[in-house]
């Protein structure tokens, strides 16, 4: 049977700037726009031109080479011909292949918030868009409000499509902007606006997420006959957010209500990548993942309640809706029994580890990660420190150098010509075959200058160091208030290309990074001796 | 027209004590039993007395006045007399009102969990509920993987419900245990069960949220005739969550889809004080709330956009699906460079500034925060930092003190004893009407030290800051790697219980975060004096 095409349209970096708190850089979109044409997603939001710098800046440049990007903006405003509307100017000026007009399909809304007839509207949808085509461009229109715009008036939200449509639109998109409809209702409008003539291949559906229903009514609004779904990453996007298409994509994919009547243009090796794809945009953005998501949180497939695990080693299929590697996560069962002992073996095996089930020091690494994660320790995210720390516990670690002190000041004054300035300067004391050696460095704040200081004369190990490079730097405050625990992550990397995560916990952020950084070089050093880091960089 | 009456059903105490970081001691579920009984809950299931201490101890008293209040448990052993089951008698003696019995209905549970034959489960299943009504107790029966048991084997989960029914269970609880049923199937599969004829008001729905739809699932199986939901506050549960009933629970009541036709046991009263309910519970459990949450969160009527917040101002129907202050939440328009002219005013009005629209000093400061907010500081998050920067821009800020200098110092070293520590040290010099006062302190970490050291000795205005506290402390690190920016928000509060958020940010963290803390004192300065923080606090 033929599968019908569904069309994945993505508006994290739209909708998604919305989200407060959230706030992308340029480099920020061109760092996620290329996770989202890699993953296969087919239109990707870039933003809305001309609206801001950052924006503008943006669309200066086509950011994907697969996905079709899109610029977003207001249809031209009433009075105003197209081609002296600068806002429309500036969206056929952006480097994109299709311009999203949105546009005001709800009559009350065009008089309270436009001012102007019911009319003008329709003609401001018709130019746009033809102005659009025009330009050599695809053009799409965001009918804003449809749903509450038909509940109210459905002849006029029908006009505002049609007139999309007619126009020349590939897409007529029905947004539930306020995210207040229910998925019946879905289900009955979208039916009603393909019998009125708006056929399902040209429609989409954009909802959100303020009923806690904005999958459930995009999955309802393809069940109905539509073929676009647009939404965002993680579910980011004002309020609530918009419809998660973390979620909506292994829903498509796995479930054969779904599955066995449409495709996407997403394969089953991207779909194996999602976990990781979710908690890299988590991590570009330094926001903490959601343990709880759908297929992809750490606890998505984690089980704790004895009776289940039993069953499940018997058999995953009684207790897992989907299998957990489909999309790229795993199972874990949080008891410390048998099955908890089989996910180290695993995990450490994975690493070139081999220690016996029986080994008793097997379980004084299980009882120590757990306590350390307990206090803050995140090992998952920082492979090295674990690889470090197993390696301790279960065969012990060459003790290369060792620090008997440091020194980090931060110190902001007026310098000799009256201005302000803030400087960093830190010393370390190094002990290297009972020799002791001390380094002194400035650097842009505390742990940069540190990291130098710390880096800067290791004796016989220095020419082995000198390709290791720090990448990033991440900093959560657990716990928050005044009684916080500060975690930090360091990424590293070598000429090699490998690349490492290590971790440091403390109340104290200077202490933390430390433990980060010498983690780091200590890896390096085993590295270089292939006493660590088997596994192929991911 | 008579609307149909729905039980609701709270599982937080039993099946949300599965979730991943979450244990309850017998006086945390004392406390929540009784938020819950008195919200108007109508079951309360208190746990699995038996199956642990805390639990046993938990039901010795019957903890709810006007909830029923549920003890939860297997059905009896196969091959074991129903009184000669101690897990039955454990659930029997529980000082509960009801004892709701987790029962197999998919054949392929009843082979590979139990290990006995699907004749022998019928058996247990109306052994167990006999037992409960002979000893003056409702009974009810959770079908555990009754759709997956459904589409499995249809008459064997049928007759595992039908058996149930008619051994005198009040309520057959559906159970999608696994999460991965689709609404859709939800809707056939409760319709094929009421057509076999039990009927819709001996029905409920226990729905998971692996695919996101656990509250559009419960709405689906309540729409085919189920009249029970059943879920968890905050939605906590097994791996993704239960039925989230604080996102139900307002939908139901207002939403004309499910309003007009059903009605609970919650009062409009009830439901103006949910947001309360949904963050005392956060509280108790120490979870962060969840900002995005439907109804609830912080962010849920929040928004960011200059074309909507114009509307907004307007009339508020046009942007919210529900007024805030029906389920006690409230309005917000935050400020971003995203905003229009009419927020900035709007915003400005809301902290007392009047400011005319044709101002210059205006378009300076929208042109400022821009600025601002493109080199990494986030106003929308520190509202402190934002008015303060409005009032000096606008009218000009008084000079209360001026730091002419600042030090820091994170020292680790071997103690007299031996022993590895941290310190941290600060110094500052504060000029107060032409005098310098000098001061220094100790902390947990450098920004801490420092933030002690700037309150030791303001002079006059020492007395002024004794109340002020602390609260919490962000770090993000934007743009990463090594020219990463660093911006710090910090969350103060004094004695009058108002609390703030202040920003700093630089590529020293340190410098951003002393920025922060400048700030936050002289907002209390200002605020003191009837200047600033005229906003009530929330």
């Amino acid at each position: 049977m033929n599968r019908h095409r569904l069309t994945l349209f993505d508006t994290t970096l739209r909708d998604g700037q919305q989200t407060p708190g959230i706030d992308f850089s340029v480099e920020d979109k061109i760092a996620i726009s290329a996770m989202l044409d890699q993953f296969g997603i087919d239109y990707v939001e870039g933003g809305y031109p001309g609206a801001n710098p950052t924006d503008t800046a943006f669309f200066a440049d086509k950011r994907t080479a697969r996905a079709k990007f899109v610029a977003f903006g207001m249809t031209k405003r009433a009075g105003v011909s197209a081609s002296n509307d600068p806002g429309l100017a500036a969206l056929l000026q952006a480097k994109s292949d299709a311009i999203c007009f949105v546009a005001k399909s709800w009559d009350y809304h065009v008089r309270l918030a436009l001012g102007c007839t019911n009319e003008e509207n329709l003609d401001a949808i018709r130019a746009s868009v033809e102005a659009a085509r025009a330009s050599a461009k695809e053009a799409m229109v965001d009918c804003e409000h449809f749903f509450d715009g038909f509940k109210a008036n459905a002849d006029y939200a029908l006009a505002c499509a049609k007139t999309a449509l007619q126009a020349g639109a590939r897409w007529v998109v029905l947004c539930d902007t306020n995210g207040g409809t229910q998925p019946s209702e879905i289900r009955d409008i979208v039916a009603k606006v393909i019998a009125a003539g708006i056929p399902g291949e040209n429609l989409g559906i954009h909802a959100h997420d303020d009923t806690g229903q904005a999958v459930a009514n995009s999955l309802a609004a393809v069940e109905a006959g539509v073929r676009q779904i647009q939404g965002t990453l993680n579910g980011i996007g004002e309020r609530c957010g918009n419809a998660n298409l973390v979620t909506l994509i292994p829903t498509l994919m796995l479930k054969p209500a779904y599955a066995d009547r449409f495709e996407t243009g997403i394969s089953a090796e991207a779909l194996a990548g999602i976990s990781r794809l979710s908690r890299n945009f988590d991590e570009l953005l330094n926001r903490a993942p959601e343990a709880q998501a759908p297929y992809v949180g750490a606890s998505a497939f984690a089980t704790k309640a004895g009776i289940h695990a039993s069953a499940l080693v018997k058999d995953p299929k009684t207790y897992e809706h989907v299998p957990p590697e489909a999309v790229g996560n795993r199972r874990k069962v949080m008891v410390s029994d048998q099955g908890g002992k089989a996910n180290f073996i695993a995990e450490l095996k994975r690493r070139g580890i081999e220690v016996p089930r029986a080994d008793h020091r097997l379980d004084s690494l299980i009882a120590l990660v757990k306590e350390r994660e307990a206090e803050g320790y995140a090992y998952e995210g920082a492979d090295a420190s674990f690889e470090l720390l197993a390696r301790k516990i279960l065969h012990g670690l060459p003790e290369f150098f060792s620090v008997a002190s440091f020194r980090c000041m931060v110190e902001r004054r007026y310098d000799a010509n009256g201005n302000l300035k803030t400087v960093s300067e830190a010393i370390v004391r190094v002990t290297i075959d009972g020799e002791e050696k001390m380094s002194v460095a400035e650097g842009h704040g505390p742990v940069n200058a540190l990291d130098i200081a710390l880096r800067k004369d290791l004796g016989k190990y220095q020419h082995e160091i000198a390709d290791l490079e720090l990448a990033d730097f991440k900093v959560r405050i657990l716990n928050g208030g005044t009684e916080a625990i500060t975690r930090v992550l360091v990424e590293s990397h070598d000429s090699t290309g490998a690349r490492w995560w290590t971790v440091g916990v403390s109340e104290n952020i200077i202490d933390a990074s430390f433990q980060a950084l010498m983690d780091s070089i200590v890896f390096k050093l085993m590295k270089n001796r292939d006493m660590a880091g088997l596994v192929a960089a991911e």
